[in-house]
């Protein structure tokens, strides 16, 4: 449970320090959300535990990025007296309306309470808990720092393994139609999405895709939700972005198995996307859509269960692509004394990741970048494709390590996104982890730049790789040519039990193609 | 204004840039926020521009602080296409539901408002700004990128002179019923308060005050209403934290006269102020109160001009009280060697603030020493003493030094305020202002370790004075003596066209006696 204490939240920290829960202090409120999101995106939950107001308002942004993105996260908020609130007492932290943090977390949250009694709060919390759990969203319990020690009964169990529930004859009616379907198609493709992920059916997923032996895409919210060394993966699909073969391959298939994907701007190539929703079998949370009709209440798992009992072993018909794995045999010849550039640093990389890491890329040029890293068995992507909330990653790295600390994470951020959240280093220094951290010195918003240029893209240039000694300690240097990139990368290893920190400097206008075409895409759609 | 660019906000953000309005990047939204909120302090109303959900959730607290401490800030903010919103479709940064900030920000702004056409903007923009000046409150407009170039009708101008308006009949009453106590009054005493302040009251204030020649004391959230160095200036009250003769001249008062004062929890010294409501008149913005009974509608600076002449000059009933200001002419000796500790500094303090100052005090410690300090002529004293968000001075002062650059912000911040936006030290060195920064480092929140300790009151220790040379500049020391202290005070001076930055090195349990006092008090109505 990530945290920062506050004066209403102190009685109820004392009984989380005395609990199996390990409270980690971030520098502030905003970090501690972040890292709650991308620990449960690790481990399937996350908690966050905040003071009144000033904690909870600061925590919001990262509570709706949980919630845009469907990432299951528990925030405990702690909250004056009751019976202060009865005397309408003007307390520090407050603005009159008692009620106002229930009602504001309501918009971006599956469920937000306000506690009232010990009689009542045993169901009250069960009930947000499960709604997290069932829809895999946030929610928000407020607690009043004088009910912390009254009394209740004991909860009762609560069911952790929750999640939407088919119609059977519903179920049957969409998985017939869909195998009839499949079963003609001579060119078919799989679009893998985020919604396994969160729905914990990699298996399943896995088991499907062997059964049928097609090549699978997957959008980059989706990315990672099978390795990437499995050799039906293809690569990411996001419209006119996406390499070319994984591009032909999914807008030229006679039809598109999308198995929780999600058809946001960005991973649709901001509308670039060319699929004929006549060719489409759209498989969501709890509703399949072919073509232009949907059946509801169809539960992800069943469908893909449904969908492998149903279907015929591979298929033979499916055409033979080209693994994305295959950029792993490419051989990377570092040259010495080159410039390093953003193209050359990502193939390095490429090379660089093992079996044990997640990578974590931050919104903007390092997320599309990183999208075509090639993810190991058990290697995990995070990043915020969706909801796009530029700081994420490095209190993100702190959720990841502490979710599990044999995982290293690996931190891809530009020098804007960390200036966002750029304390948090500290705590993940503080806390022993063992994180890489790549920091793209391009000197601004490189991703607003190509959409559209202005003095507001600039921003001060720091000496970053100073910081880890400012805040305690860690590996850090800097890297200008590819040379310098090897001695970091020997460094990396050399270090392995402490942080890294290295920071790669680089042309203010070197960004990788796919920005260029997304900045285009967007300028084009923002002022047209 | 104060901003963080973001692709909804880019085409606003040109019109800004091509205006007579200084756009000033910040390193994140919540810190634009701060800084809006402390430039407003200064020069009377603040604004700041963001982008859509991941900046407007991202501000929110500093907006939800500018409420409670009525403080007129309008948060301009990008938003979606017209187009896309139709279309329902699945953009970056947005929530499902494209109303949802609007809907969030009316909990915590005077007036909330997501504009739709060309020809409503203009009402529906002045609308709001009007608002934001009556009520001294922050109010909130997102407009959709592409309505930023749609034609409009030019606005009517606009009556910066807003401020609520008295019922005459019930003014008169008012001011004869408070005239009449008044007069028989013979230990009159005289509050003043925050509102004095935001409704640019402080001259008729101070006329009224030479009229009467009374004591008068402020609490710490009116601290600084006029300059301290007036004769019948007697110190800060707030109930037990007071100093005795502060406190005894309040609480023996036959009648006080409070002024724009709040009556807040710790502006009541946690409730152990004891002043008997049978003998007080308290004016508020619109409102009066005499005793138990209410006049409605009654307009702050009407009633204390109504008092003023109502009220005999300079009536010799009320008791000479030694001026706060007396303090500085204690001299201060320095003992080189002597280990710095909390009294000892803010003695010293008192003595280096000079008449061109802005003090800026953290929540916490810091401003419960720097209410102390005596503000010179023209100096002023900015804190969140009623919503005491932590880490708001930081940005506050780049807040402050913008607002007017002949002034020079003197912060005072904890280590564990500082932590919270710490990346903001970067704007103020890029912006070449010339802070003096004083960094009070005491291992952790001991705001918290007095109120009620526990393992979450501990932080990272940072090499806090190194940040700035990471950031890009500035003259920076540490201090561990008297004699480090002097050097360092020497060096600020030397260095003054440039940002300084001082840590003092404290013992973790080194506190104002009032912080021991406040924290007992605090801990016994918390947990009592």
């Amino acid at each position: 449970m990530f945290g920062v204490p506050g004066d209403y939240v102190l009685s109820l920290m004392d009984e989380i320090v005395g609990s199996e829960i390990e409270l980690v202090g971030t520098c502030n409120e905003l970090n501690a959300g972040y890292a709650a999101d991308a620990y449960s995106r690790v481990n399937g939950i996350g908690a966050a535990c905040v003071t009144y107001a000033v904690g909870g308002f600061s925590i919001l942004n990262a509570v709706a990025g949980a919630f845009a993105e469907r990432v299951p996260v528990i925030v405990l908020c702690g909250g004056p007296n009751r019976g202060d609130r009865d005397l309408h007492r003007q307390l520090h932290h407050t603005l009159g309306d008692y009620g106002v943090q229930v009602d504001v977390f309501s918009h971006v949250t599956q469920r937000s309470v306000g506690l009232t009694s010990g009689d009542a709060a045993p169901d009250e919390i069960d009930d947000a808990i499960t709604a997290c759990v069932r829809h895999r969203r946030p929610v928000f319990i407020e607690v009043p720092a004088d009910l912390v020690s009254e009394a209740c009964r004991a909860p009762a169990p609560i069911d952790f393994d929750l999640h939407p529930v088919s119609e059977p004859d519903v179920l049957a009616e969409a998985v017939n139609e869909a195998a009839e379907m499949l079963a003609k198609a001579e060119k078919p493709v799989v679009l893998g999405g985020v919604e396994v992920h969160r729905f914990g059916l990699g298996e399943q997923f896995e088991a499907l895709l062997d059964h049928l032996d097609w090549p699978m895409a997957t959008a980059l919210m989706g990315k990672s939700v099978i390795r990437e060394t499995h050799p039906n993966y293809i690569g990411v699909y996001s419209g006119a972005l996406s390499e070319e073969n994984v591009r032909r391959a999914v807008e030229e298939a006679d039809v598109v198995l999308s198995i929780g994907a999600w058809m946001s701007d960005i991973d649709l190539g901001i509308y670039t996307a060319r699929i004929d929703v006549g060719r489409m079998i759209h498989a969501g949370a709890d509703r399949v859509q072919i073509k232009r009709h949907h059946f509801d209440d169809v539960y992800l798992g069943d469908f893909i269960v449904g969908l492998r009992d149903a279907l015929p072993k591979k298929s033979a018909r499916a055409p033979r692509i080209e693994p994305a794995a295959i950029s792993l045999f490419e051989p990377f010849e570092s040259d010495p004394n080159a410039k390093i550039t953003i193209d050359r640093f990502y193939q390095r990389i490429n090379h660089f990741l093992g079996d044990q890491d997640v990578v974590l890329a931050d919104a903007g040029d390092s997320f599309l970048c990183a999208g075509d890293l090639i993810m190991h068995e058990g290697v995990g992507f995070i990043c915020q494709a969706f909801y796009c909330s530029i700081g994420f990653s490095i209190p993100g790295a702190l959720g990841v390590g502490l979710a599990d600390r044999d995982r290293r994470p690996v931190v891809f951020v530009g020098d804007g996104a960390f200036q966002m959240t750029a304390q948090e280093l500290s705590t993940l220094i503080r806390s022993g982890l063992t994180p890489v951290i790549f920091l793209m010195n391009n000197r601004g918003y490189t991703v607003e730049r190509v959409i559209h240029d202005g003095p507001y893209n600039d921003i001060q240039n720091w000496r970053y790789h100073e910081l880890a000694r400012v805040f305690g300690g860690g590996f850090a240097c800097e890297v200008r040519s590819e040379g310098d990139l090897e001695t970091a990368l020997a460094g990396v290893l050399e270090h392995s039990d402490e942080l890294s920190f290295i920071e790669i400097h680089l042309d203010p206008d070197d960004c990788s193609a796919a920005l260029k075409r997304l900045g285009a895409a967007l300028a084009e759609q923002r002022f047209s």
